[in-house]
């Protein structure tokens, strides 16, 4: 038996970035939070405390910063290619790479009934999100949504589940649904008009939550996936990650109250967890694309 | 030398209630976190707990969901007053309440152009708070915001502050400002129009922030309060506190990189910490409108 | 009517502080955030943007690390006193500091049963604070802890309250009573052994917690404090805020099951949040010990 | 091209529960945070919104503090395997069940130098976790400690990086170390003392960080691994996630004041963050071992 060195990446998490571009008065920001991670060459860093080879991490950091003065940020998924192909191509023990992107969305403040030039207040309705992954030669994006939080006061039902020992739970037609959205989309290619893409996707999302009669959470997450693949050709597949956050009609009935599905707690914990992926049958090979996305 | 018992309230905190309003298809939705606190003659309970005079929390628990049923919500501050008035009035032991309030908004989900009557995605842009304090037949209403994050990318200098000793800080007229505005604002009486009061204070607040040339964020803050006052006469006096959301210019030039106002670290920790109150000279008394409230 | 400018402050929150002490390979590691907030005249700042009074919160915050270096951190209370008064002595215009202070403790490792001279692992058992005020010649001192969470499986009852129509909790007699203190005791002096007093504090609340049998929290809570008040003489006044942790019994019945006091739910949200005082009758006037100091 | 329905898993998370075992005065307590999710055949639901193989998330809740009574808890390990095995076996549908325990630690409180029989205060020191994966008649565990945050004041150097554009980090023979531990290790066998193991790796970890001169964090997560999987046979492999979690030396030149390793920043974001695999040349295949768990 010998004792050996395995699957490692290192990088800088978190670079919080303001990017401001100027045209006069009225200028566009950018507000990221982005981490890189290596991987390549690296076992004698761990067994023998030799860095010749360790790109610092605030060597990575520096790079965002840099890039974004040099570059411009654009939209993540380009910043995300041009960082990680720069780690693998200008390093030759650097094999591969892994850029995570949040964004936060900035809304210009209306004065007067007019969007102000360079002002802005926080957004609302989520984050938009991207994993950029390079092995070598190839290159992978997975951009995705966060804490896309939406809710539907009727138009939810969960009956039919199996009543085995251990179930008390009633059936309901007519409950609320409750859910903060994780997605993560593969795209075919890395030839993609981005923030179109991003628009669409999170509009179908939306959309197909609002619209669709929803008999379990499943069966919404489902629909809501397959309606973005059939509009948006260029996502090969599409994985949600969605908490089913209770909302439980309180019982009025001792206090001799009516409860019409009017009154309802909103709880923390426990809460359902639904996870699925929705894909093509033709889809591209994923590759290396998910490697160290949390996920299932 | 005697030990005795001293200021002291309790109750039931995080309540969190979501109402829903139907009207056929189209439905409202209030969704709080409500917490209510009791004082009055307590003695008994914390030197020999005896609770014949504790309102268990359970039951002002249950309390809050049953008004919800039987009086709607309405506007937040017409909720809190009406719990808080009911514990003062129905436990005769019971001189004083207080009602804290957060409610989350929530915008109709866009299908083809329409709002949707009962879908809805989390609103971003700030949480609307209230506390309303009853003592014996007093009632005073502090209503506010808290979270409304926001920035401006220009427009801000902070210049020709004291050099002693510990300064290293350099002087700038060109900054980012940014904050997650805190504020509180008291009514000089409870016959107001809740909801028509808070939505022009905040745009009022909004506005104030983007159009105000910033010498200093105190100076921000004094003339976003003033501006308040100057148009909302049924505001007494309003206190804000704003951290100093610091975003640091990158230094670039060790990598031969200028930037121009381009190019931010947006930190965490360390914040400057700005609060203030702007009052009216003729304002009503606060009397107890500020107790317990956190402040400064 | 004339808009006036009223209460205000501002300075530096949440400086993060490590300070090494170094005896050969022994060290000593004092790990603290410290926020430092000034009073005065500086109405200059907020009416015209004029900062010639304002001392920068940057220069605070390197105050707070000069200081570190030149004096030493010591116990809490020394340091935060050294601080505020320098800012209230070294600056005619400056009327009032307040400092206040977490101690964030550390554990040695232990390596073959003997403790390690500078390797340390995070202690868990709440964090200590301080809050220290100085107006013009007077200081005040108000240390406690927070994040103290305990929690016994029985010795702790709930029963008779009263029940009246939106009653419906259960008595007990036997319950889990849980909570994570918040306490917060004003000295009546500034010339004390604070780590001693520290430590006995601490101790006689655990002790106390553990060894009465409650009727109530608010029971609980008053012994703690009275416990405190008999044992410490330079404590004047003990003021508490305990959230009731509540752990609900699971019904299994539908299954069949007993559940004598044995499986249980810890719930989030709601909890009782009970706060109350336990005080001298000859304690020293609070004086403005507790202005700005989160409380009830 | 065909829209089709690929990896899927559901369940309910973040069951908290409190487990009393109670020797007459004595007791023990067992307080965990259980998730558990299902996979198998789950088409009908997404697909259809039939709900007949949907064993509610609710049910599942059910389970777990059904389980507890029946059952106790004992090690969390052996609390994961009999609840995996139990959705796995008794529904057919089921193929696959996943499990996930965090264990939070509570010591007895001293009463005049002796443990108290049931009242507690939570631990520090991190958090003890078990993923327990079932696949048919297949069973893994990874079981692992998050949140052990350790930090060394000497004895950490970092040197001999490469110098490229984008450096401008300054080598050191000095700084401080410290991370917050969060390792998952994977045993070879389900006949494991969990107990004893869990406790070994711990004290293994924390003795490893302690002793070892570090050139790089890189070094002493792999130095920690290797001397776990040296003493602990049952070990596999062990993954480690570390933040490097910067403590930067203040610059006090400016203002005429030395700082040999006194007095630090303690900084939040960005971190490093190192991510490795130390594993034996013989390892048992890691099957699904690692499914849906997160990681690099």
């Amino acid at each position: 038996m010998a004792i050996t060195f395995g699957d490692n990446q290192y990088g800088k998490a978190e670079v919080r970035l303001v990017r401001i571009t100027r045209d006069g008065d009225r200028h566009q920001i950018k507000d990221l939070n982005v981490s890189t991670s290596l991987r390549g060459d690296f076992a004698d860093a761990h067994l023998a405390g030799d860095n010749a080879k360790v790109v610092a991490t605030d060597t990575q950091k520096n790079t965002v910063y840099a890039f974004a003065q040099q570059y411009g940020v654009g939209e993540i998924e380009e910043f995300g290619l041009r960082l990680g192909r720069h780690f693998v191509d200008d390093f030759e023990w650097v094999t591969g790479a892994q850029v995570r992107i949040e964004e936060y969305g900035w809304d210009r403040i209306a004065v007067d009934g007019a969007d102000h030039g360079h002002a802005f207040s926080r957004a609302g309705g989520g984050t938009r999100t991207t994993v950029v992954t390079i092995d070598g030669p190839s290159a992978w994006v997975v951009s995705g949504l966060t804490d896309l939080v939406v809710l539907k006061s009727t138009g939810s039902e969960f009956r039919g589940f199996p009543r085995v020992r251990y179930t008390s739970l009633a059936e309901t037609n007519d409950r609320i649904l409750a859910t903060a959205v994780t997605a993560r989309w593969r795209y075919g290619s890395v030839d993609v008009d981005w923030a179109k893409s991003y628009t669409d996707v999170r509009r179908i999302m939306l959309e197909s939550f609002a619209v669709k009669h929803s008999l379990a959470l499943q069966q919404t997450l489902y629909y809501m996936g397959e309606q973005v693949l059939l509009a948006r050709p260029e996502v090969a597949e599409i994985r949600m990650s969605m908490p089913n956050k209770h909302h439980f009609l309180v019982d009025l009935s001792p206090f001799g109250l009516p409860n019409e599905n009017e009154v309802y707690y909103a709880a923390d914990r426990p809460y359902g967890l639904i996870e699925g992926t929705v894909t093509r049958d033709d889809a591209p090979d994923a590759g290396r694309a998910w490697q160290a996305v949390p996920g299932f």
